[in-house]
């Protein structure tokens, strides 16, 4: 598979280079640090609780892309699809540290939970700065719903981020923003489906096969299995599929409202997102939930892998103000 | 190639039924019209000169995408890589035409130069409204300097709306709007390279065919045939020859302020956009071009086609201005 890289050994280094170097006014490294990099109105001295995101590289504009005036003030960058280590998460951590305590939000897996845990307990023990942690598993694909804490987290950490971000840019409190993360984290169901695999730029091998008309439903962002493989369907039915289990899976009723995110995965086109789109609205119409805000596009990719995520955040008054706060960030900005 | 579509003979109207139900606060359809939309934030009497673009579908998110505060008031939207009809173009043209004349902005193609020619005249002739157009021409690669009416618009239109967006929306009456959008287009540059096609939904089959280490300079938002097959190189070395021949091609010196898009083409993924921005600020720097504004992502697509295109515009005061006033569409939002 082709890659336009130089040396697929520093394919990360040299995306954050290029990403300091084309939003200079909005982000920057720490200071004698290699992958911890902080928004710049962050650091205002206006006591805002800090939020600190981040996992492995390849699902731009996550996680990089999410640091800004109303999303995190930090993020820690692992290598392809694979955590960053303690080090740059503590180096984060201080740097957005105001003193009223960071929040962290990760995705449910192994080394996240590994290296954001011992970066929680460095940060705490080392430097005195409380942290609380938010694990996103909100794929309903991964794990049934009674082994919830099983649950990987795909792009519905989108939300939970913006979530987190509004509330602490508002003035929040610590315990007041890790409330209403957790909201919207319980409140937020994603599942997906896969058409064509990525490579990583070291091997240039596909990171799993399907048939040339085959789809996999429920597939992870790095490629880990789904829940059925099958031949590819056309957009409405495979909709359906994705809407039905997120829909069993919760508790949205007539009345509700929801915020949507049609995602796609990196090869993708928005017209196809777009098509997607149009049935999630019907479905959800014809069941009386009404849609607050709709975001269509890529948010959370697996490089250039085929395919996208259906994702919906039940949202009351107080998460609805969330999501439509204003966000500045260099590779997502929104109006009120 | 697989793709989420339903029936592939109507993939462009659910795609804009879906941006529609998406964004309704934002945009909607002219009554009675099926291919031309409109910003609602354009509608509010203020006596602004309309701006309308379009072109065929299939580069998303342009050219729908790019209606709202600051950018284009209306679009018409064509079939995948064709022109729209002068029919649609009318509309949007009424439908924005607040008296104080429109301006047209879109690609130099035969079928556009048609359709939009003949909207403009039956905008004039059965309506009153005065249209200028203008036919953007950034594509180095497509025609040597000496027969720059033949070059080809690609990714700059983007720039060149933006430009005109942003004057229109402050008041500029239309022969000023008109001047600093002409500035724009004649200080616009972009060359491209193809790595792996697009698929019609249609025929399924790829648009061009390239060796699997195989990359195409110069190639078309379309397929357009390029200046030069060659083995794949590393992305500096690409990026090399994509600045040269656009600085060799321009006037820019030591000094000069560029605004610089690095455009991805579908499929290739933002870390790979990343590194040739990279490469394109170190080429910037050793000539002491300052670059004042940076877009990294994917703004003109051609479906899910691999590669990128680099565009540099040469902004003075009055540009620069226009191209960091603020801007809200359904596709892209930017702050001051």
């Amino acid at each position: 598979m082709k890659k336009l890289v130089n040396n697929p050994d520093v394919v990360v280094d040299e995306m954050i280079d290029g990403y300091l170097k084309a939003f200079p006014k909005l982000v920057e490294k720490v200071e004698g640090s290699g992958r911890a990099l902080v928004a710049k109105q962050s650091l205002h001295g206006n006591g805002k609780v800090g939020i600190v995101i981040g996992g492995g590289s390849g699902h731009e504009p996550a996680f990089m892309g999410y640091i800004g005036r109303g999303m995190a003030d930090g993020v820690a960058v692992g290598n392809i699809f694979a955590s960053p280590p303690p080090q740059p998460i503590v180096e984060a951590t201080e740097a957005v540290n105001q003193g009223n305590g960071v929040v962290y939000i990760y995705g449910n897996y192994a080394g996240d939970i590994m290296n954001f845990g011992m970066a929680s307990d460095l940060a705490d023990m080392e430097h005195d700065i409380k942290v609380e942690s938010i694990i996103v598993r909100d794929d309903v694909a991964s794990a049934p719903k009674r082994e919830k804490e099983k649950r990987r987290g795909i792009a519905g950490e989108f939300f939970v981020t913006k979530v987190a971000g509004a509330a602490s840019a508002r003035g929040d409190d610590l315990s007041e923003v890790v409330r209403l993360t957790n909201k919207a984290n319980e409140s937020v169901r994603s599942m997906g489906v896969g058409l064509t695999p990525c490579a990583l730029p070291q091997t240039g091998k596909p990171s799993f096969v399907l048939g040339e008309n085959e789809m996999e439903i429920g597939l992870g962002h790095h490629g880990e299995p789904g829940v059925e493989k099958g031949p590819l369907q056309q957009a409405d039915d495979v909709c359906d599929r994705l809407i039905d289990d997120i829909l069993n899976d919760g508790d949205l009723k007539a009345g509700d409202d929801v915020a949507v995110l049609v995602n796609g995965l990196g090869s993708t086109t928005q017209m196809e997102l777009f098509i997607m789109f149009r049935r999630v609205e019907q479905r959800l119409s014809e069941k009386q939930i009404n849609i607050h805000r709709s975001y269509v596009g890529n948010y959370s990719t697996s490089m250039e892998m085929g395919g996208c995520s259906v994702t919906l955040m039940k949202v009351d008054e107080e998460l609805k103000a969330l999501i439509d706060a204003p966000a500045e960030c260099p590779l997502y900005a929104q109006y009120e």
